[in-house]
């Protein structure tokens, strides 16, 4: 199959970089890289190995680029407002275009954008960051969860599994919109709170006070989940994330990061689309309401 | 009649002064001031017309301070565990004390330390700060309301209210429980918020995010106080404490002059209590209580 990778960054750098490292032909978009890696290729400096890739296919002008049977967007969902642009020039009849993004509502936007698009779901479960131009370094993990939303080849949703499997990456195939939620679970209070009290995951489970907001706005999640139907998560599974999380190094979640570095943070997706659409299903979560607006407050008035 | 000051800074301080200059008979309980004021007396620096006290009942321990009439209150609450030592020194049989301080169940338990006190809420809305030792500045305003919570004694609350008028302060009398809670619906929405977000009053109604989240609060206040039997309070009046707030001078609250100057806040009385005492009663405050959390982390991990 042919990939495109639109967003060559942490994340479409190192799993298009494994994809074209096992002889998949992999074609990438960048931005502010292109002409660093067109001369240089990519750096991919990991804890499974390092390698580099020296001759890449690397764009940047998405019109440029061939259609694909697979898009993998790894774009920050912040700039999803270019997929409208980006992806026509990639697009066959029947290519499969998976986002590799955080969040809760992305495919239903991009499906509103193209009418009858075969979308699935990419859940990463992986420490990754660009350090440089076209150099990535991935410090751990790596596994890639896809959840189907409205892909209807499944021989295709197999090759993606084989295709990534074949590349050293540990890929399997989940429930969409219950793993959707079950990274909402996780993502929703630490993703903010750590940057609404400036802090890391480790001491806010250490203060009993913020442990048992985590909690509570985890079952919020939850409660929205079941509210819209996704069965498989009760409060078991928050007692779960708080416990893998109480064994996890000190850890900044992406949006920290993102609000450290004066980036913007990926609020639309991880708070307000989630919390819209427990609303419009009669479900409130105002802690997490309220983790949203001093969000915008800070991203506002930083 | 005879008056005690415990706690004589920007709040104990100016009244006091204010009834020692109008005549009346007024001791005052000192701890780091003391040596200063007793050499030096009070300078009190106000808009309403600066003054100083030459000679000051200045005491640094209340066991050598006479029995008095009124106890004006004018701790912290944070320092209201002090009041089972200092009380018992000043108390007659007919004591009146007057708890000029912050927050929701105070009275409740100082009467439960004192069986059968007569007390009353003294509710200041005044700018006042301590700049250095023995001396009070007075920014603007001065009201102060008094609500009869256990006084049997109506002459004597009428006495009070006479004393304070009497020294050019326009003192009023409120029904208690409705005037607490009142005063609640501004002070828990936004002394939290100022410090949870670093930030004054006007830059919390400016971004509709954090306008439409101090709302929110309000209405849970709101919703408390009715739960709990309160009159005359209604959506009407978050409105107008948002529409007074709007027409002020950027404010920093007291509970962000604590937290900037890295003194402990009145977490208890503003939030804990009045969230317990709305939880007993079977009504949430979501939102104040992931505030109580936030400041509770934010306390600890300065």
């Amino acid at each position: 199959m042919k990939y495109a990778v639109i967003g060559t960054g942490a994340i479409g750098g190192f799993y298009g970089a494994r994809l074209a490292q096992s002889g998949q032909e992999v074609h990438f978009l960048l931005r502010s890289d292109y002409e660093y890696v067109k001369e240089h290729g990519l750096q991919i400096d990991s804890c499974d190995g390092s390698f580099h890739l020296d001759h890449v296919n690397a764009y940047n002008d998405a019109n440029d680029m061939p259609k694909v049977d697979v898009v993998l967007v790894c774009l920050k969902t912040i700039n999803n407002n270019h997929l409208d642009a980006l992806l026509p020039p990639l697009l066959k009849d029947d290519t499969v275009v998976v986002l590799i993004q955080n969040g809760i509502g992305v495919e239903a936007d991009v499906e509103a954008l193209f009418p009858g698009i075969q979308l699935v779901a990419g859940l990463a479960f992986i420490c990754s960051g660009k350090t440089e131009p076209g150099h990535v370094n991935h410090q751990c993990y790596g596994q890639i969860n896809f959840g189907n939303y409205s892909c209807r080849d499944a021989a295709r949703m197999q090759a993606l599994l084989d295709d990534f499997n074949g590349a050293g990456i540990k890929a399997g195939q989940v429930e969409y919109l219950e793993a959707r939620w079950k990274k909402a679970v996780w993502n929703m209070p630490f993703n903010g709170m750590t940057v609404a009290l400036n802090t890391q995951t480790d001491l806010l489970l250490k203060n009993p006070d913020t442990r048992k907001l985590i909690h509570d706005q985890m079952m919020e999640v939850i409660g929205a989940a079941r509210h819209l139907g996704v069965s498989g998560l009760d409060a078991s599974f928050a007692d779960l994330m708080i416990k893998m999380t109480d064994e996890m190094t000190p850890y900044s979640p992406s949006m920290k990061l993102d609000f450290d570095f004066r980036r913007p943070m990926e609020i639309h997706y991880l708070y307000t689309r989630p919390i819209e659409l427990a609303r419009e299903a009669g479900f409130a979560m105002p802690k997490l309401e309220m983790l949203e607006a001093e969000l915008k407050f800070l991203e506002k008035n930083l």
